[in-house]
């Protein structure tokens, strides 16, 4: 023990890197947004590829009338994640957002925390990520034209997704709302990405390899009904992903070869909500594993049930924290106790007055 | 829409206060140790008496060989609150705390975080808190002289709680190391106690009319056997805490009224993991409601039986958010992504490098 001044700045293990909300955007305005996503892919398909060594914990959810709180947690053995998310549909009224969110990645061999970031930039970049690696295993070789369904908050990253990972020149946007098309078309100029505005959803998946549908209404709709969609293309089904929110007709997934997620939950929160528990769908990382036949025929109707899984967010916490050496975005909080003396915590509160005292004579 | 300059700074919204362990020790070094000690057991017994409004959900444990990261979340249907806390017994080998801990606390009807702060230090002052609380209820009239068994980093919290709350004045204190005994002492002079540092717990105990067992060792122990127990004393077992530790021989158990905060958990974790399943508790929450009796006789062993609850955590939160505005002693961190259009998110990404460009030029 130094007799010396008592040393009163944490020490560097009490530090927790946090990437705020604008350390968030300046990292990926640095990186580049389609390779930031094409990143989250590469380690999302990464941990998919060892799906069985991770713990697949249900999501907790605590519930009001308003809405519901959910902490999504999952680890590999050595390494936890958690993401902390909300979905109040009231919440705008007030002038919040109806999903925020935020994420820990941690240590498990040491229980410390690597990393506190925001997750509600993150969630939409891992969702628009994980789509376009699914696509990438199930749509049509030589896809250059997608029908994006639904115009909101997700539909930019999945179109700079697709056309970075798959080589999609040509987008049909379709919304109720023709304002929300064109804010697409507007953030997407100049970004190698032709955008057509359709005046329906027939209009917009004519001609379309991948349908995309991304609607926010929270009800059971038909977005696309059965006579739309003909054989041979690749459907990314992104909006259904809660009990009591679907966007596709039953029909469509009868004639469909559904890949989903984690099934014991897309069942309950996607598309498969319509159909028999025991339907068979394929579990997409045993495509990336090879152990399952992604797309067989040209005539096949491929749909991705999306729900958004904790896996996946585990990767894209993991490739935050990787990247954050190099960009150097982030803060350092003190969030955990440091005493000398682990024995001494009252000690160390003791300590750190006698130190305002000083700076105070 | 305005169509003046961007106004590109978070919005109060986006904002969630942080407590970091350096702004939590000015907060309790300003308001008094005591004073928040006295505040959180008023918190936790307010809580408890609205017990079964309470979502009461089972810790959710990630396991490593090395250690545990457990989140716990409760809920009264308007308020959410969760901790995150690791126990990693052979940190101090590389200079990392065993036991580190955060917490959130957040509006269930917005599903915004209200408060994110350390919870180490907070998790220390609940327990101790916690302990005067039953102690109140249970522990013999006119109590002066409590026996400390176990002298680490909770017992200075003990006695500074049981002083303020219960009028305690005489620690007797032991420890297998006396050099805990000789801190404990160091720091608590001046603080209106005396402190009798002893060579074994039977001395300890000697006139002590509570017990205070807080020692940390993880596995199946005997700090006091039998015989050492006289009638009437109050029991306040803090240190078994998680299932394979324990601190009292069983058959001061049998010879007890036990009271527990959580049932189902404390048979798991507590002393009373050495009892059948089906031995009679009282739950601490009907004695504070007036439901059960607490202490009925003089000559009564009780046995607070404590292993730490998610309502505690909820409550100790609670407190410190509501002292926020008074003392101030918090930053604000830009967790939440908060765009002018919730249905743009890449448009903010977008607007924000403007922002960049406009600073560079």
């Amino acid at each position: 023990m130094t007799k010396g001044p008592i040393n009163l700045a944490p020490s560097e293990l009490a530090y927790v890197p946090f990437v705020s909300v604008d350390n968030m955007m300046r990292m990926v305005r640095a990186v580049g947004v389609e390779t930031v996503m094409r990143g989250i892919a590469d380690y999302i398909e990464e941990d998919f590829l060892r799906w069985e060594s991770f713990d697949k914990i249900p999501r907790i959810p605590a519930h009001a009338p308003q809405g519901v709180i959910e902490l999504m947690p999952t680890s590999d053995g050595k390494t936890f994640g958690f993401k902390y998310v909300n979905g109040h549909p009231g919440n705008t009224r007030e002038g919040k957002q109806t999903v925020t969110g935020f994420g820990v990645l941690s240590d498990l061999t040491t229980g410390y925390p690597l990393l506190l970031t925001e997750m509600t930039i993150l969630t939409a970049l891992r969702t628009a990520a994980n789509s376009a690696l699914a696509a990438k295993y199930l749509a049509p070789k030589g896809s250059t034209t997608m029908a994006v369904i639904g115009n909101g908050a997700q539909s930019d990253f999945q179109c700079l997704a697709f056309k970075d990972q798959l080589g999609i020149t040509e987008i049909r946007a379709y919304d109720v709302e023709p304002e929300a098309s064109l804010r697409l078309a507007r953030n997407l100029a100049g970004s190698g990405i032709n955008v057509t505005i359709c005046k329906t959803p027939e209009d917009a998946i004519e001609g379309a390899q991948i349908i995309t549908t991304a609607t926010a209404d929270k009800k059971l709709a038909t977005i696309l009904t059965d006579n739309m969609v003909g054989s041979g293309v690749h459907i990314n089904a992104v909006g259904g992903d809660c009990p009591g929110k679907t966007e596709l007709h039953k029909d469509i997934l009868l004639r469909s070869d559904i890949f989903v997620e984690f099934p014991e939950q897309t069942r309950i929160e996607g598309e498969c909500q319509q159909l028999a528990e025991d339907h068979p769908v394929t579990e997409l990382w045993q495509v990336y594993a090879g152990k399952a036949a992604g797309r067989t025929s040209e005539g096949q109707i491929t749909l991705f049930d999306s729900v958004g899984f904790a896996i996946e967010d585990f990767a894209a916490l993991r490739y935050i924290h990787d990247i954050l050496p190099s960009t150097g975005h982030f803060e350092k909080l003190d969030l955990l106790a440091d005493p000398d003396d682990p024995r001494d915590l009252y000690g160390m509160l003791l300590r750190s007055g006698a130190n305002d005292d000083n700076q105070a004579a």
